[in-house]
């Protein structure tokens, strides 16, 4: 069984982000030249998600709307305090909570070399509480 | 390695539904005769999910309804236009986001040619937009 | 592909409790002399769930807090009667739709022996029905 390990890295630019990342999904699996197996994508952070959904800029922005009104800005959270490990205040519970709410990670089986998705089906890295530079994973099991 | 990839197609019958397909992967899995590994079970749509509970008919209901409570028919979304791509209305936002909360895929390992679920664990498809022609693959990977 | 396979049993001591099962997971990594492959993680019962979020005790009351909110104590569930098969009332219904949005299933990368997570992420064993005995899976595939 090979496995090939990609770190992506990425400057998102707004707090709240749907990046496609499905074309650099697609490429690494190429790039592996893994023939039958799984791809796994995954979030190295506990403010951003990976989500699928289709690739249409209404949805992102329907997305973000939900997961805004499920965890509303201006709850009350416990989060929300002086954290002496980073030298300042947590201010971000809701990027947390909506991060648990769409979960962080996805696979799709490899056959023959392709990725095997659904026509419609868009990969997102989202971004929750940024901008920040962000790091994901692509790991690529098989043969 | 060895890697079985099955498209499982099905005929959904409702709007929202739930469908149990436990039998169906436990099934595929004794086919692909793969004896210690991971069988992965993903849905191709981004209108529909996959999730796990206890087979019980008022937990699909009750699952059903809170998907329609957390993301409300009449709601305001913006995936409610003309699509050029599709010649007609989007209307399903709310098919989108529910599925986005449920998830789309899951796994379980493989030891001595068994799945290894818990004695209440019953996987669904979830239908949110039907009724539908629909497909989900089950992909198992080991030796 | 070696796959190795340990049911972890915890008896978890509240109705609702995040266990840091991180350590554990790591652990097991180790024991397991797989240098590149990946770690499974998933719970057995429908009642509860395996998340991930920084590792902070105000978080973990958050993450508590919000699906109290989302799916309530007193809503009106359909599984809300008697049920022959355990003999007594079932009144666990939010237990089980906390579960489902949360999700009950987590991997990782795992690479020259080293699982390959983000610095603050913590892997949660999660009870929503609690204090009862329960078990999880972690599973490690590779070589």
């Amino acid at each position: 069984m090979k496995s090939n390990i990609y770190r992506i890295e990425i400057q998102t630019q707004h707090e709240s982000e749907l990046i496609n990342i499905t074309g650099t999904v697609f490429d690494l699996v190429k790039t592996s030249q893994v023939k039958n197996g799984t791809v796994l994508v995954l979030s190295l952070h506990t403010t951003t998600a990976i989500t699928v959904n289709e690739g249409l800029p209404d949805l992102e922005k329907d997305i973000a709307t939900l997961i805004q009104k499920l965890v509303p800005d201006e709850g009350i959270y416990n989060h929300a305090r002086f954290l002496p490990s980073d030298g300042q205040m947590a201010i971000n519970a809701p990027s947390h909570l909506r991060g648990a709410l769409l979960g962080f990670q996805v696979f799709f089986p490899i056959e023959n070399g392709n990725i095997i998705t659904g026509s419609r089906q868009t990969i997102y890295f989202v971004e929750l509480d940024g901008p920040q530079y962000r790091t994901y994973v692509v790991q690529i099991i098989g043969e």
